[in-house]
C-alpha cells in the first residue's frame, strides 16, 4: 500500500496525485502541516517539505523523483512518450512549470493569500500578489501559443507535463486565480484534463477557512 | 555538434557539463549572458534560464532534461543504477541540490556575491549571505552522514546525484565558501570527485572580475 504525505493545495502534490490516479495506483492521502517540522515527518524527508511517498520500507521524497518512479514501475498508461527528444520536452515543461512558473506565479498567488495564512506566517504582499496576477497571463499566453500548435503541452499526447500544468492551475483555480476567458486554447484543454476520472481527487479537496468556489468542481466552468 | 548555451559559475550548467564530459559526449560551450535576455536566446528557451542544450535542430532546456536525455541516449558510463528504487534516490538527491541546497544556499552566497555584480543588480544583502553560510554547515553535515553509510551520495556508485551536488559546491569553493576542513568524508568524496578527467572543464574556467583562488583547481586542496 502506498501512503502519500501531501497538502491539498500544493501543486507537486497534485502532480503525484494526478500521475498516481491515472495509473490507477491506490494510495492513502496524509495530510501532512510539513511547516510544523514534526520530528517523524522530517525523519522521512529532511528537505521538510510534502509530497513524501512511503511504500513498504520506501521512502521517496521529491514530486519528480516519485513521477518518475512510478512511469518506471508502472509504465501504463505511459505519461511519458518514448522517443527521448520528445521525452526531453516533457521533462522541460514540467521544470518550466515546478520552478519557472511557480517562482512567478504560484508563490506570488497561492503562498501569499493561503500559505501564509495557513502557517500563521500573515498577511500577503501586495506588490507580491500583483506581481504574479501581471505574470500569470504571460505564461496562459505562452500555453495557448503551444496548445495552437499541438493537442496536449508536449505533443499530440497527453503526458506528465500537462498534469504537471494542471496541478499548478487547479490549485490557483481553487482561489479563483485564472482567467479561463483569456484563451479559449488553454479553457478546452482543462476542460479535457479536469474531466478524466484521474482529476476527481483534486476537485474533492476542501481547505479550512478557504471555501471551494463554486466553478471549481464544476467540469462545465 | 553539442553545443550548450551556458554560464560558468551556474550550478545548473556545471551538472550537465559534469554529465556530458563523464560520457565523453564533445560541446561547444558558448557563454550566454541570459540576463541580458538577447531575443535569439529566448527563442531557444523562453524561461531565459541557462543551460540550454542545441544539436543539429534539437533545443533542450532545463538541466534534468537535458541530462535525462544524455542518459537515454548515451547510456554508458550509466549514471543512474538501473533499479527504480535506487534511481528515485538519485532522483530525489538532485531536487535536493537544485531546489532545497540551491535556495538556502546557492542563491544566498553565489548570487548574492558574483550574480548581482555580473548583471549590475548591485551589492550583496549581508542578511542573505550570513544565511547562506550559516545552512551551508547543515548541509555539510547532512551530506556527512550519508557518506558515512554509503561510498557516493546516493549508494555504492557515483551518480548523477553525485555531479549535481558537486556542480553546487564547486561553484561556492570558487569563491572560497566551502570549509573542507568540516567533514573528511565530505572532503575525500570531493577530492575523488574533482580528480576525474570530466571535472577538467570546470577547473579551467575563469570569470572576469573574480580570480580563481589558488586551492579551486588544486588536487590536493
Amino acid at each position: 500500500m502506498h501512503r502519500l504525505y501531501h497538502a491539498p493545495l500544493s501543486p507537486f502534490c497534485r502532480k503525484v496525485r494526478l500521475v498516481m490516479a491515472e495509473k490507477k495506483v491506490e494510495v492513502e492521502l496524509v495530510e501532512e502541516k510539513y511547516w510544523l517540522k514534526d520530528p517523524d515527518f522530517l525523519r522521512r524527508n529532511p528537505a521538510g517539505k510534502v509530497p513524501v511517498l512511503r511504500s513498504d520500507g520506501l521512502t521517496i521524497a521529491e514530486s519528480q523523483a516519485i513521477c518518475e518512479y512510478f512511469e518506471e514501475t508502472v509504465p501504463t498508461p505511459a505519461l511519458m512518450p518514448s522517443d527521448p527528444a520528445a521525452r526531453a520536452e516533457v521533462r522541460r515543461l514540467i521544470g518550466w512549470f515546478d520552478d519557472t512558473f511557480h517562482n512567478e506565479v504560484t508563490s506570488k498567488l497561492l503562498y501569499e493569500r493561503v500559505n501564509k495564512k495557513l502557517t500563521g506566517e500573515g498577511y500577503p504582499d501586495s506588490k507580491n500578489v500583483k506581481a504574479g496576477a501581471t505574470r500569470i497571463k504571460y505564461h496562459l499566453d505562452y500555453m495557448a501559443w503551444l496548445l495552437d500548435q499541438r493537442r496536449w503541452l508536449a505533443g499530440d499526447v497527453m503526458t506528465m507535463a500537462d498534469f504537471a500544468a494542471a496541478a499548478h492551475l487547479s490549485a490557483l483555480d481553487y482561489i479563483s486565480d485564472v482567467d479561463w476567458n483569456r484563451s479559449s486554447n488553454v479553457k478546452d484543454w482543462y476542460a479535457k484534463i479536469k474531466s478524466r476520472p484521474a482529476f476527481r481527487t483534486l476537485l474533492a479537496d476542501q481547505v479550512p477557512g478557504f471555501p471551494q468556489p463554486a466553478h471549481y468542481a464544476d467540469l462545465d466552468f
